[in-house]
């Protein structure tokens, strides 16, 4: 079967149906919050909701078993990415972060009984989640074997004692999905194990929301403490001792949505640049009569189109079980990197408008810097794609005579 | 007499005090506005001047026959930037944008009338001001022959009626400089007059403060109305249809001002950079001792240290009074884009926390972002370099044979 | 249909035959001559040819009329990248520039008689090619409209006059492809026409070999002469003045096969720069442990991956008849761009060594440059991306709100 | 004294007699040779040296007392900048590489003796020299402490042992210094000793000429053996195992007239680029009326100025004595990134005939790009600035209060 590129017709349809929506609903109501979510109401969520069930493009990548559309991947990257042409599309679909990856995680880990307890509820938008890895230093961070929480075994169950920092979406959530170390010391890589915690058990606190660049995500950031938290055997989400693991279960997947999500963000900078351009006149000619202007233009298209084939090529391979790791850590860096080049790129273009709130750019350009770090910065994702580098030239070695001159 | 590049002894020691002043009052005021000025109260800039007057740096680029210190642009380097090592160091100092290069156009271009009426109550932090040149599109922005606000001569003087956008430090401000057409056409190069216009003069309205990704400027960004505002004949500042003429005089060194304060908001992000790659730990290695960090680092410094060098070169040229066109731009070129990235890669080496309010470096990125547009966007500078550079390969033709090989 | 990647298993085993000729035949031979084919022996070639078509791999991209493997674009990526990895790969495969470009346009363009007479022995490696375009200053370039060159009809067909210069292939070659006005002024878009000109016509002179950056290319690249050049009605490729028309029919897919073949280069000089980071000791540790080395390796293949997504891409669209024009002009700029950040980067990592020929990186450093420039440099592509962002935004305008806040 | 930037009268009349002899001589020799020194006859070198020198600006950097102009590093920087237009320029003013080096270690480490003999003859262009240092993988490279060629003492002196790589100008040179382990191992920091060894002593083998990317230094880069090369104790420069600190002497100045001599060359590349772009037509217009252009002439002034500024400030700080490793890092790593960018864009611009040896710039983007490898790689300098950063930090610590938000 050669290489192709098209999606099927429905998927054509469905993109159609969340641009319009987009345009209807998730722009205005965008504009209306000034593009930040931290504070908005769930009044707000809802309404979006409503809209997005509507128009038929609700949960495009849960599992029809629980009432999404069950896109794959590759599906799903055109959806997604016209969703994320307003920053408050991935809601109206319910399928932002931490939500999404969270959905994602369930479905292929979670007991029956789980996925009814939280899953379902949390598909059909009734709930939120959040995913309380991160900790202040020196815990997790771009490293999670640093993973400092603990979960302490009991007669009962589980007790469990941390500091969790940065848990997207912890403020209103129904629960979290809490990363506790269950063996080993911090810094080792194993022992870690995930636990579904109600956000109304006691000893679990939500100390404050942080003060962010980016504020598009509903819920904020916040600091979570977690003082003897006890939760039942039931609590346990996969295994013990294999958090970790399962949390790769989440990762590949929740990159490349970040990426659809954020690929819209850019196509939605370019296009606001390319209309200025257009339209505003500078020393006697359109703004976009100048090469300067044209070089921003063209290489914005260059950074969508390649990170949209990017995006493609990795979802291929995760949706056929291909090993991914490597695809996907690429497509991360290169997109969430290309992403800031074209709204910084767009903003220029715009000028003072740029900078102040009459045109989006500065909103967006706030809100797509956190992607160069958000789920590994790109710097930890360029040390594990030399590494495998390393490893495949070691594997070279002494099966072929290499490319050097003698 | 051969190169040299150390200030005197009486420069080190106000490059000291004007330190010492930054860590002890314009930090600590920083965090507790959370480096927002737009909304700060008149109090906080009263206090702040207090405390630098005290300390002997007070208005150190004016000139001593108003109050000032009196430095040349080559000893103004070295104190502005450790002034911008805060947000609100510039404001304590009296030497902020606009009020500084207003000061410096009002040295040179005003009568002394205006000087005694304008000028010194400015220079004492009596007054605030603005300069009210750009405009909303089509008007006056990066090509400032645009300018579409129009002032007719009157029996009693001159009638303003105009637009303008962006007006930085206008809420507040006692008076301002406003640029106005008093002859030819928008697009044509000539015929714009400046005007000192009291803000409480009727016709002149203060529409709204612009919503802005940059906070730090006291007074914030205003657009300002003028309808039929009335000014007599000793309102012109310069001579009339000369206001691009006298413009320039304002342009140069406040380019430079602009390069020497951000040259201390990078010198201050790259320091806290350099602070956490020096504490946080990682993949079991202090983050300082990742290659990769090592590299932002490093390039930090670079930029900082080329920044600099550019930025004394450029004040010498314009001290001596030798033909600084193309080096203010080179420089202002340069430095801007320096700053960005010393900021840009200082937040991602502190990953999360950079996103976060915990450290300043989300409100830094902020700041630094327009300091590309404003003063000419990148490009207008850009062209104008290639012009010059072009002008003289036209005068070297015939002059000399050229460099290729026949 | 959804989107798929993987080629199906004729194609693969195509690649893996591929590349054991290249290791076994192609690289010793590049080693031997040192990179350098412009003045390499007929003999080598036929060497090369022979080698391949033992194994299978000839013309891999020509139609099977005429003796070729029949592939399309899509499959020809993966062979092509495999031929690259040798800088005599291509010439092995009968699959370099020019010819593999004369073919794809002979095959669309060519009567029947112009196809047995020209593309048989073409295909087959009896002879070989140059397309004659491009002339010197001030004739055509990256400006092909700028062309001067001339074909004045006479009784018994047409008389060519005209200068070209940087003609690859030229020295050697049995026929060239000529590209001469028929109407219209040098400027003008129209009234170009293409001619069959076998090389020993008289009138056409092979003034000299250029002395060039690049050498790989076989035949060199020549200046040539045109000095009342005689051909018949015959002679005419196509039809008489379109033959700027018909010069887009052999571009776009030229420009993503170079990209393919140059690819190849990439590949080539990351592995052998991670093979010296495997191996290379300094600072105590490998050089591949080193994290500003790493980043170089990690920066590899991001490039090599991205290009190789966006090479398929372009592809498929131009195999399923698509618009492709944006398309490939996208992948051809950041592909040629990529492809010289690789080999750059290679270069530095292995340091001394890469400077000298006792590394094929020096080599490669000199062969891939030029692919910024040619098939239209990267300025010119961009001009091109940008109009027709521009023109999608003028479309945009009326029939949908903006993105921009009110 | 405050900061100041203009050479004295008579360094600027240096500096116009070095431009003229340029012109008359060096660029029609280079144009000769192709700019390839590699082969060049010692003839050549002879009348180039006699053509400086009855122009007055042969030696400008060595002490008077050897027969040189005694220029301190701020006054060398323009007239070497004004030798390095062309590639044969340095060989002219007998300043370049490695022979300016070597004298300038040689006045400050040699004995009264040995200046007579080795520093006399080079300064006066009698003889040339080499410095050889760096050695075949495993050993001596971009880190110095792998050294492995070893000096054994003996009752007659010392018995040199060793295999050298990448010796500039080896082939013709009248003596070699050799750095030699003489105590320590592989890896240790300490224990090395420079050798003046007369390049006809036995045991002392030239092996072979590096075929390499760049071409312009006079004598190439040898592979050099030496096999039992017995010297007497007066060979020893300076003093026993304080070899690795005297080469700091030398280190410092060398990478700040590499800078000074390749900065020529960027100058060079961008004013051909900038007769180009005046006199080529392309799509309608100048070639420097389109804005891509522009930007490329516009970063090149822009590169060039920060490029100069820098080495004067790197200069001033040498002469003065003030501690300079830092700024010397961070000055070559700057200037010889920036020269590969000035060249580069320059080729681009000059599309095809940049690529041919109808200009100069392929030879020029040959000859600068081992810039950014030669005197330490750019990866080890910005490993080197960093460290020096990370120390600096560490001493804030405790001192002040940092620049974090609470």
């Amino acid at each position: 079967m050669p290489v192709q590129f098209d999606p099927a017709p429905a998927v054509v349809d469905l993109v159609r149906r969340t641009e319009a929506l987009v345009a209807d609903v998730a722009l205005p109501a965008e504009t209306a919050h000034r593009g930040s979510a931290h504070d908005a109401p769930e009044e707000l969520r809802r309404t979006l909701q409503e809209a997005a069930r509507r128009a038929g493009v609700f949960a495009p990548h849960a599992d029809t078993r629980f009432g999404g559309l069950g896109l794959d991947l590759r599906d799903r990257a055109p959806v997604f990415e016209a969703a994320g042409y307003s920053l408050f599309g991935p809601l109206a679909l319910n399928c932002a972060a931490p939500d999404e990856g969270n959905m994602h995680l369930l479905e292929r880990v979670a007991s029956d009984a789980q996925q009814q307890r939280y899953l379902r509820p949390l598909v059909s938008g009734e709930t939120r989640s959040c995913f309380a890895m991160t900790e202040p230093a020196p815990g997790a961070g771009s490293d999670p074997r640093a993973l400092t929480t603990t979960a302490r075994r009991t007669s009962a169950g589980w007790l469990l004692n941390g500091h969790k920092w940065f848990i997207t979406g912890a403020r209103g959530a129904a629960f979290a999905i809490v990363m506790a170390r269950t063996s080993g010391e911090p810094g080792s890589p194993g022992g870690a194990t995930m636990f579904l915690v109600d956000t109304d058990t006691p000893g679990l606190r939500h100390v404050r929301d942080l003060d962010c660049l980016d504020e598009s995500m509903f819920g904020g950031h916040a600091e979570l403490l977690l003082t003897d938290v006890e939760v039942g055997e039931d609590a346990v989400l996969g295994e013990v001792d294999r958090g970790f693991e399962h949390a790769q279960v989440r990762l590949g997947p929740a990159r490349l949505t970040h990426c659809m999500r954020w690929l819209g963000t850019a196509r939605r900078a370019a296009d606001v640049a390319a209309d200025r351009a257009l339209t505003r006149q500078a020393f006697g000619a359109r703004l976009g009569d100048l090469g300067m202007v044209q070089q921003h233009l063209a290489d914005n298209e260059i950074d969508i189109e390649a990170s949209r084939a990017l995006v493609l090529r990795a979802c291929w391979d995760l949706d056929t079980g291909a090993p991914a790791a490597q695809i996907t850590s690429i497509t991360k860096t290169f997109v969430a990197e290309a992403v800031n080049r074209v709204v910084d790129r767009s903003l220029q273009v715009c000028g003072a408008l740029g900078i102040s709130g009459d045109a989006p750019l500065a909103r967006l350009y706030r809100e797509v810097r956190p992607f160069r770090i958000y789920d590994g910065p790109s710097e930890t994702h360029r040390w594990a794609i030399a590494r495998r580098v390393l490893r495949a030239a070691e594997r070279r070695e002494g099966t072929r005579a290499d490319g050097v001159h003698p």
